[in-house]
């Protein structure tokens, strides 16, 4: 069933109890935002609910989850947020795949495997969904719920940088600062820090960036190599997918990253200028945004990086 | 005289005609964004105005000025704006010193030197009282002025990174976009491309950062050395003042930028975390935000970088 409106997510919200909430493997701002949020307005309705996740949340997020404490109950109700497709509830969530009740997300690529599936592919991030649906609920945002949501939909517009930012995103986030939000520090953890050791491998992976089409396409690769001798946080990774669009002329930026589990496999993030980046990862079965996208190769760098510039081409 | 209300500054603007407005040296976004967008406000209210500067316009800016042609006419009102001090008019706008009727800015430190002055030194950027002004005066931006305003803003906090971003500042962000702002290529043409020159030197400056008090102060020089042989272009040199405070740990960030007109002077830009930038500013003559500030230091580079160094201590 596709859920149209938010005043009937807030209808099923409001019917359910017993809550877990499932957020996806290799947690962002955007998942960890939203799981968190949500789950504090249900606690805040009077609920039972908890986030779940198969990895770690990553350190960094730490100001989100520090205060957390998992709540005992017998499960009734299962939201899925930020979540295309249930491949993406990793390894120890995928108990989960075929008895999801409600799933809350902003992909247009949604596989709707919930009961019952809110998607708004047009939405920039699913925590201004969320911060809708808690205005729909008469739920107020304290700061620390502001905080969640002013992360996801920070991270998600690359603080408001790119063009999935819409005005409502920007109205948002001008009452989550007024409810409390910590907009400065958070920002400067997301998106201005970086570790030496980031500084370092960044350089590195600049001065080895490869071009092809006059220049317009660019692409990075990030070997375990790499991440090994510098020292880089796994969790800091998906910052250095901005990077091949940084440079003058680029229209199509692709980053490598090779995988730790399986040195053989590499995960490509897409980001556009102009060009279809669904598309393009579409071709290797993957899938995302208009301008920002991934997917899964095999291969080794040298093979992979062709593979993906040629595919890049088309969408020129 | 000091005006203290939105509603007076608009009052005084309406008795106003043919309407010269003058920007900064070294013209960034908030100046050029408010001079250009009060000029069309004030041209939409059949007033004749211009707007000018003892610079070139940096080309990076084209898109609000491209279209601009000056008009013929006998000043009679003189307004500055983003100027906290008239000896920022530079050279050839130097005449006006003694003769500006309206001064509009968003400096604490300005030194009140026109007839009327409005200066709010609470508001993110110039763009922002324009804002305010236009609809005080019932003028609806149109997509160029729209541009114009969001350029100011966006650059002036950073693309809404920085604390002084205000509720303010994202509802305006909010409407200049539904009035037709361009505001994702603006971003990317502000804060994400970099020519491969800039990137270049930028990976050479952050290898010989200094640091000083554990990493709580760091510091950068640009000389005139460094933007010769990697051919960067002086208007982009603004962007480089973020990089100290990027690196974990630091709280205090100097820029030293040599001076091409007289190699034994350095501008200092300084931008910290949380200590008073403004003040470390001012034992040099200098001054601007508590965030972000800057003076003009005479000596040779080694020289400069230590007296930066232990003034900054004194605010950690």
């Amino acid at each position: 069933m596709r859920i149209e409106s938010i005043k009937e997510l807030a209808e099923i919200v409001r019917g359910a109890d017993n809550i877990t909430v499932l957020t996806h493997v290799h947690p962002d701002g955007d998942t960890i935002g939203a799981g968190f949020a949500l789950c504090r307005c249900l606690r805040m309705m009077g609920k039972k609910a908890n986030v779940v996740n198969s990895d770690e949340f990553p350190k960094k997020f730490g100001y989100i989850f520090n205060d957390y404490r998992e709540e005992e109950f017998e499960e009734k109700f299962v939201i899925s947020v930020d979540i295309a497709d249930t491949k993406l509830l990793g390894d120890r969530l995928s108990v989960y795949a075929d008895r999801i009740d409600l799933c809350i997300d902003h992909h247009g690529s949604n596989k709707m495997f919930a009961k019952a599936n809110y998607v708004d592919g047009g939405c920039c991030a699913v925590c201004l969904i969320i911060y809708d649906l808690m205005h729909e609920l008469g739920i107020e945002a304290d700061p620390l719920t502001a905080d969640c949501l002013y992360t996801g939909i920070a991270t998600d517009t690359g603080c408001f940088m790119y063009e999935n930012t819409s005005p409502e995103a920007h109205r948002a986030a001008a009452v989550l600062i007024e409810r409390g939000a910590h907009a400065a520090p958070i920002n400067r953890e997301m998106f201005q820090i970086k570790s030496r050791g980031r500084i370092l491998s960044e350089q590195k992976l600049i001065s080895g960036m490869k071009f092809a089409d006059s220049g317009e396409i660019a692409l990075i690769c990030i070997t375990n190599d790499i991440i090994d001798s510098y020292g880089v946080d796994r969790a800091d990774l998906d910052g250095f997918a901005g990077i091949p669009l940084s440079v003058a002329g680029v229209r199509i930026g692709i980053t490598l990253k090779q995988q730790a589990e399986d040195p053989g496999v590499f995960k490509a993030s897409i980001r556009t200028v102009d060009a279809d980046a669904a598309g393009i990862a579409a071709i290797f079965g993957g899938g995302g945004h208009s301008r920002a996208a991934g997917c899964t190769v095999p291969g080794e760098a040298g093979e992979v990086s062709e593979k993906l510039i040629a595919a890049a081409e088309k969408f020129l």
